[in-house]
C-alpha cells in the first residue's frame, strides 16, 4: 500500500518532456572505437556510409562531440501520441519481496510496437522522409523492430519493406499481421526477391533463414533501389542517440520526486535499450557528478559481455556489413533458441562496450527459466505481462530488491521495463508446460566461434 | 499538430480519481425491470441471488436508490496500478480526417486484459476475498473477461476457474495462456467436469461449445462447491456500477480542460464499457442539468438495439440464467461469427435497454468490414491497434468527424476505445486478405428467435 508521496505512475507533463536527445559519447573519456571498412581496415567516412544511411543518420552515427542534439518539432509530435511513459513505483511487487528497498521500472510498453523500439524507428523514419527518400528496408526477427518502424513509416507516408526471418514469419503470424495493418511489406527471408536471397536457397534449399541473412537481403535492397536507405533498430550510435529519450525523461522524474537511484539496471541485446536508459546517469558518472551501480543483464545463453572479446567483428553473420569495436562471441556464434529474440546478438553496441571495458558498468547472465519465473511472479502482483527481453531486468531487480531485505538496506533500484510479451505467448506456455531449458553454451563453442573472429 | 492548450494525453492525478461508483440508477425516473425468477415469475430476492453471486454485490445488484457507492481502498490501490487512464485527443486522426470536429478517446487498453473489464473484476474478486471465499468461477468467450478476471483473482490469491468456450480455447491459445500465468484453471467447454457438460457432451458428441454452455458449467461449479460463487463480466447493474470509474474520470478530465462534448459513443455487447462511460453524463441529461447525444454502436451482425425487442429474456443460450427485461434479439439467437466476440450477445444491458426505451440514447448498427477499415485507419495515425470491439465505436466517431467536415461544425466527439486488438489478429488478417464478410441476419432469422422468448 503506497503510504509515501510519491504516486503508483510518476507521468511527466508534455512540457516537461525533453527537446533534445542527449550524446553519452560526448562526455566518454575513451571514445567508442569506429566503425571500419572490413575491405580496407580503415574507419568508414560519411561518404561510404551514405548510400546505406540516411544522411542526418550519418551525421549523428559519426558526432562524438555534441552531448545535445535536437529533437524536431515532428518527431515530438509523434512522441507525444505515446510518451512520456510512466517511472512506475513497484508498490506491490516490494510489498510481496518484503524488501526495504524502493523498486521503479521505466515502461516502455504502452505502445502498440510493444517496446521502446519507436523511439529511435520515428527519429529513422523522419529523417529519410526529410531526405526525400521513398522508403526503407529493414530486417525482424523476433519482429518488435519491424512492428515500430511499420507504424513509423505509415506515419510519415514512407514505404517500408521488412524482411523478416522465415521461421519467424511463419511462427508469428500475428506479429507479420500488424506490420501489415500499418501498411508494410512483409517478406520472409530468404526470399528470390534478391541476389543474396536466391544465392542462398540454391545452397541451402529450404532453410528458414537467420538473420544475418534477412540484413543481407534489406541492405541489398536499400542499396540497389533508388530513393532507399536500410536503417537498423539497434547497436549504432544514431540509435542509442534516439533511446536516450528513456532516460532522460527518468532522469527528470527522480529529480521531480526527489529520488535517488543507487543501481541501474537493463537487459542488453544489442544494447538500444540499456544504452538509452542509462545515458543521462551515465553522463553523470563520467563527469564525476554522481555514482551509480549500472547493471547490464544479459541471457546465459547468448552472454557477450560476461563471456565474450572485445574485438573488433562483424555485426552480421553473412559478414557483409562493417566491422565494430565490441564484446562478442563471434559472428558466427549461433544462440541458442531462447525466446528472448531481441536478445540473441553475437555482439554489443560499441559505446557500451567501451564502458564496460572502462569498469563503468557491471553485467550479468541470468538463465532463461529463471527469467521466466521473474517474469510470473511480476505479472502476477505488477499487472503488466512482461517480455522475455525485459523479463531479464526484472529478475536481477529481484536478486538486488532481495538482498537488501537480507542486508536491511533502502536501496533504490530503477530498471528498464522494455515491453510487454503479448506476442511471447509460446514461450510461456512452454515455461508453464515445464519444457523450457537454460542452453548455456559450452567454452569449447563460444572459443570455436571467437577463433573465427576477423583479423583487423 | 497541436496548437492548443490540450496536452495529447489527459492524464489525471492520482487525487483526482474517484473515490466511489456512480450508480446511475438512482437518478432514473424509470428504474430498469428487476431480474425475474424463470420459475415463479416473480422478481429475484437478495435471498435467492446469495448462493450464485457474492453477498455485498447482490446488494449492489438491488439498489435502486444510492447515487455513490464508495469504492473500498484496496480497489482503488489496484485501480492505481493501471489508472487513471488518459483521455487522449485524436490529434493526428483529426488532421487526417481534415474536420473542425474535436475528438477525444478514453483508452482503457493500457493493462495486460487488454480493456476495460479489470474494473469490474477486481471489484467482484475484492467482494469474494471479503467475504471470505476459497474462489470463483466464470465463463469467457473472447478471452477478455477471462484474463481480467484471472489477474484480479491472483491479486487476492483466490482461486479462479474460467470455463472458455471450447472453440475459442483452441483458436486463442494465447489468451489461455495468459490466464496460465496469473494461475487461473482454464478448462474447456463443455467439459466432462459438470453435469451438464457431461450432458451436452452426450448429445453432442464433438461440439466446439457456445457462451450459454460455458455459463451453464459455470454456474453449477460455483453453486455446487462451498466457498465459490459466479461472476460476470457485463449485463449486470453492478457490473455497469464499477465500470462508472470510466465515465467518471472522463468527466473530471473534460472539466479540469474546460472540455464541453457535444456527442458521446460507445461500442455495445453486454453495456459494461457503454453503461460505465457514460454514467455520469447520462446523469446529467437525467437531472436536466445538461444534454449530450449519446450513441450506441453495435455490430449489424448483432443487432439488439437496433432490430430487437424489448421484453424479459433469458440472460444465457441454456436458459438457466433469470430472466431480464432488456432489448434482446431472443437468446436462441446464434449471432454470426464476428470477430468482435465481446460484442456478440443476444441482449443487452436492462439499465442501458431502459434509457434507449425512454429515448435518452440513440443506437446504431455497423458492418463489420467498415469497422475493420476504420480500425486500421485509425491505428495509422493514432498508433494504437485496436480491439474489433473498439473499433466499432471508432467507425462512427470518424462518421460524425466527417459530417462535421461537411457542415463545418466545431463539434467535440468523445469515444471509448475500450481495448486493444494484439490477440485479434486472426481477424485483421481476414481484413486484409479480403476474406471478411458482414453476415446480417434476415428479418425472419430475427423473428424465429425473437418468436421463442419466454412468456412472462
Amino acid at each position: 500500500m503506497n503510504t509515501t508521496n510519491i504516486p503508483y505512475k510518476i507521468y511527466l507533463n508534455e512540457d516537461e518532456m525533453p527537446t533534445s536527445w542527449y550524446n553519452l559519447r560526448a562526455d566518454m573519456k575513451t571514445k567508442p572505437a569506429p566503425l571500419l571498412n572490413p575491405g580496407t581496415g580503415q574507419p568508414l567516412t560519411a561518404d561510404e556510409l551514405k548510400p546505406i544511411f540516411c544522411e542526418e543518420l550519418v551525421a549523428q552515427e559519426l558526432d562524438e562531440t555534441t552531448a545535445m542534439i535536437p529533437i524536431p518539432d515532428e518527431i515530438r509530435s509523434f512522441y507525444k501520441m505515446y510518451r512520456p511513459s510512466p517511472l512506475v513505483r513497484a508498490y506491490c511487487l516490494e510489498e510481496k519481496l518484503g524488501t526495504p528497498a524502493k523498486i521503479y521500472y521505466k515502461f516502455e510498453g504502452n505502445n502498440t510496437s510493444g517496446s521502446h523500439k519507436l523511439n529511435s524507428a520515428i527519429a529513422q523514419a523522419y529523417y529519410a522522409k526529410k531526405q526525400g527518400l521513398k522508403g526503407v528496408t529493414t530486417e525482424t526477427g523476433a519482429g518488435q523492430w519491424g512492428t515500430a518502424l511499420s507504424m513509423a513509416c505509415s506515419y510519415f507516408d514512407l514505404d517500408c519493406k521488412v524482411y523478416m526471418v522465415k521461421c519467424s514469419y511463419e511462427q508469428k503470424p500475428f506479429r507479420r499481421e500488424v506490420m501489415r495493418t500499418y501498411g508494410a511489406s512483409v517478406v520472409p527471408s530468404p526470399s528470390d526477391s534478391t541476389e543474396v536471397g536466391k544465392k542462398i536457397l540454391a545452397e541451402h534449399p529450404g532453410t528458414t533463414g537467420s538473420l544475418g541473412c534477412a540484413i543481407s537481403e534489406a541492405v541489398e535492397v536499400a542499396t540497389k533501389n533508388p530513393g532507399y536507405r536500410y536503417v537498423l533498430g539497434s547497436v549504432l550510435n544514431q540509435v542509442l542517440l534516439h533511446q536516450s529519450v528513456i532516460g532522460l525523461e527518468t532522469k527528470k522524474a527522480v529529480e521531480k520526486y526527489d529520488i535517488h537511484p543507487d543501481i541501474i539496471i537493463g537487459c542488453a541485446g544489442g544494447g538500444s535499450n540499456l544504452g538509452g536508459l542509462i545515458a543521462p546517469f551515465m553522463g553523470e558518472k563520467l563527469r564525476g557528478e554522481a555514482d551509480y551501480r549500472i547493471i547490464a543483464v544479459e541471457p546465459a545463453s547468448c552472454p557477450s559481455f560476461t563471456r565474450g572479446t572485445y574485438a573488433y567483428d562483424f555485426c552480421d553473420t553473412g559478414m557483409i556489413c562493417p566491422l565494430a569495436k565490441m564484446y562478442t562471441l563471434g559472428s558466427s556464434f549461433i544462440p541458442s533458441p531462447n525466446h528472448a529474440g531481441g536478445l540473441r546478438f553475437h555482439g554489443m553496441s560499441s559505446t557500451l562496450s567501451q564502458l564496460y571495458h572502462d569498469g563503468y558498468m557491471e553485467a550479468v547472465s541470468v538463465e532463461q527459466t529463471s527469467v521466466f519465473q521473474a517474469a510470473e511472479q511480476f505479472a502476477r502482483v505488477e499487472g503488466i505481462l512482461p517480455a522475455p527481453e525485459s523479463s531479464h531486468a526484472i529478475r536481477v531487480a529481484i536478486d538486488e530488491a532481495l538482498k537488501c531485505k537480507e542486508t536491511g538496506e533502502e536501496k533504490t533500484i530503477i530498471f528498464g521495463l522494455t515491453g510487454t510479451g503479448y506476442f511471447d505467448l509460446v514461450a510461456y506456455e512452454k515455461f508453464h508446460n515445464g519444457e523450457m531449458s537454460d542452453q548455456i553454451p559450452t567454452d569449447e563453442e563460444i572459443a570455436a566461434s571467437v577463433a573465427k573472429l576477423p583479423k583487423v
